[in-house]
């Protein structure tokens, strides 16, 4: 959870945010939808599907860091100026609990942002007859490159 | 790189890692294959295909964490006495450059076996004209379940 | 900052956490305090020193690590039972502003309660001023050993 | 252990190095010293002294984690370019065996030398009559700042 709440500094922060998310091929792919973006928030949701799986047929621990990672860093590239772009410097996850369940969310917030280097923390949830169980808690920092074209994230 | 060499203790380490692995509905979705096996190493390869890209074409971070994730997972898992399982505790990885290339290939080694956790390091290297760049290396904590069925990391 | 509220499974959590601190020769030879203890949190003090900095005369970074791992571990002890202790098995921590003020303070939050493992999190703010500053924010693996003695984290 | 050889691009690297080192009142107030400076590698040892021990006497993981940070902080620093400094962003340890021997010995290695950012990684031994057994292990994050003075890590 995050109180902090921060401004946009791009008016268009929401419409570039889904804009990037949606070209990614590996998202696409794996069938996972951005459902919220605020400034400095994102949430991402996959339903449940038996190529998102391990081997015991639970949500891949690989997706939810794939997840984690992609709604910290769009989290993060939701404050930046326009013009700005983000990429992944690292990041860490802890799994809590297997992914057993419909669905899969992951939230990313921002922490602290910075010009430079903003650092974010995201939880991944698995939702399970309406039951939400975190199964992975991210702390990730993200780079932000000025006036570079776009290029968030991933 | 890892100069250690370790002995397996269970004689069937490899055909049970392999096994492992072909059950992974997301590495089988994602055409990934388990190109080496030896105690204490695995090594996993993913051709390049449109679905695995970020919004530039190239590799996605999230498939180079799921990579690094398994092959350091399944590292662990190839040191295990008969009828263990392990279950990724956490890791952390940093993203060294972009994933442009032909293949991207994902190493993982044991650091430091222990009876209950099991440190592991790795390396993805993507590949583009027969040059090998280091584009993310990670640190990992496994958890060693003993004689409880069969469930690798994941 | 965590909304969680655990209850201990010791009715002298507060005691034993403080004793296990007060043995820590680091701990003492730095001069930090143990300032408040409640069920799955901890929060410790280090006054200004010379001793206590880096090269810029600020608290050194190291001694924000040293903080942060113990408060984080004191906030996982603090939920275990009778005769338990808790080793750290490892932890991430990133920096986010330089060390100037008067007084360092660390807060841990138990994350994720496991039987076998604790996931906590914790922030290291500096005090300038009265106004807290963000310098440093952790997330951190706990492993309980149940029945062995008193061995806290560090 | 790294197999990499690089060139320093300051040719005192080795005199800026030791120099920034002697004054983190931290590290001289702990009794580490830095025992060997190589382009891209900082070797620190600590003699044993109760003032270093956690509750049971061994060296204390808050101080593997400085001394790991700080090797690995300055075995990015000594590849730097005259007038530049750097600055810890994160590191992840983990702990893999307790500090109990005569001197703790912390080792640092540039893993990928970056324009802005460096990635190292770092292991900690604890050495017991002329055994050195491995306690901790590093990954970590440093920041290049061009021609600001002189402002190493931690």
């Amino acid at each position: 959870m995050n109180d902090t709440k921060f401004e946009a500094r791009n008016p268009d922060y929401e419409a570039i945010t889904r804009d990037g998310f949606s070209r990614h091929g590996l998202m696409t792919h794996l069938g996972v939808e951005m459902a919220t973006v605020e400034p400095g928030f994102v949430e991402l949701r996959a339903d449940y599907r038996p190529e998102l799986t391990q081997q015991h047929g639970y949500f891949h621990g690989g997706l939810m860091g794939a997840m984690a990672d992609t709604a910290c860093g769009y989290a993060a590239f939701s404050l930046t100026p326009p013009g700005a772009t983000v990429l992944t410097v690292e990041y860490k996850m802890n799994m809590t609990a297997p992914g057993e369940g419909e669905q899969l969310m992951a939230r990313g917030w921002v922490k602290r942002p910075g010009r430079t280097l903003i650092v974010t923390h995201g939880d991944v949830f698995v939702i399970k007859d309406d039951i939400e169980t975190l199964c992975a808690t991210m702390l990730q920092t993200i780079m932000v490159l000025l006036g570079s074209g776009s290029r968030p994230a991933g």
